[in-house]
């Protein structure tokens, strides 16, 4: 990012919206492009009360930035932009960030969990910095899942074992009324399935449905 | 309007904030250019929570057109432009406008009571369908004013008689602690003070403050 930031003119923009999943609620966090505001004028960085905090419905973040390039945003800013029963929530929320900290930790502790499980079952599982995680099935495990997904009526397009297992995947969850995020169609991420993690209860059932899943298949 | 807009191929758009105070809560309300979106394709008539509704810092309104129409600005609206929060607070006083139509009358009633008192101290009041007033010193009561706010340090620019009475009014009034709006150097409105309607109580504060400088400087 330095790197970046050293060698262009044009306004540099980093979104942070995860970071406090990586461990990053302080504003000094090392691993986080905040500490470069200091010695870049270029450079914007975001966040979001959207995430960690869980406030996507109130549509509240934040930039920081230098103050020449923070007057010229704001000259296009919409005026009144965020409500003020937004920014007073944020505000609440942001006093109070020790008690996200906790539940961040437990979403991390969870997601550990939750990426050995679905690498025991045969699933290849990104590592994450964020509160979701993104899984394709090996090759052992997607011949079974396509096979059985086509069987069933759940993989109906046509494509590679990986694809359709994902597919398969997507539909079974869906018919337990759980909504995951489709990417089996996505070139880099064929037959990928992308998992919120939610509270430890949320996922044991989660875990369960996806185990089920893989038995009926016969991969377990 | 309805001679513009079967005159015009463009999209026209009508705001019509302030038509609640107007008699304007029915949708059917003949005042109201509602009634014209089921004859014309290009139209777009706009109202706000903001205004008769008091949620002015939840950022919430909408907007009525044909399904064409809409169909296109859906297209340009950024994603959850309107966040949850005030979606709902908007539904639940929709839901209750019989409370706000009797706070409207009653604002209604204030907004002719004080033009009257206006008019009889020496103000010009211009006729109003909202929730404010707009007034300018007669000339008789403008020469006063101008003089006093000279001799009080109230008025220090140049100008007529008309703008420096305006902004006599205007001053004394944030010496008060009543922030009017302040239309005294407006070309089309000069010397003009735009006054929005309070509470009852609020508003007996506000004429005794406007009849206190009136007779402070010889008006009364």
């Amino acid at each position: 990012m330095e790197k970046i930031l050293a060698n262009v003119d044009c306004p540099v923009i980093m979104d942070e919206a995860y970071m406090e999943f990586a461990g990053g609620y302080d504003v000094d966090f090392a691993g986080s492009t905040m500490t470069l505001l200091s010695k870049y004028e270029n450079f914007i960085c975001l966040r979001t009360f959207s995430k960690a905090y869980g406030l996507a419905s109130m549509r509240v973040g934040y930039g920081v930035g230098s103050r020449d390039l923070m007057r010229i945003l704001g000259k296009v800013l919409l005026p009144y932009h965020v409500n003020a029963f937004s920014l007073l929530t944020a505000e609440i929320v942001y006093k109070h960030k020790q008690l996200f900290v906790e539940r961040t930790n437990q979403i991390i502790a969870e997601r550990e969990k939750m990426g050995k499980a679905l690498t025991e079952l045969g699933f290849k599982v990104w590592d994450s910095a964020t509160n979701f995680l993104m899984f394709t099935a090996q090759p052992e495990l997607a011949a079974k899942l396509s096979k059985f997904g086509k069987s069933e009526g759940l993989a109906t397009e046509e494509g590679t074992a990986t694809k359709l297992a994902g597919q398969t995947v997507f539909k079974f969850l869906v018919n337990k009324k759980i909504l995951a995020r489709d990417f089996t169609r996505n070139q880099a991420l064929e037959g990928g399935i992308r998992l919120t993690l939610g509270t430890p209860e949320e996922n044991v059932i989660l875990l369960g449905a996806i185990k089920e899943l893989c038995e009926k298949a016969g991969g377990i």
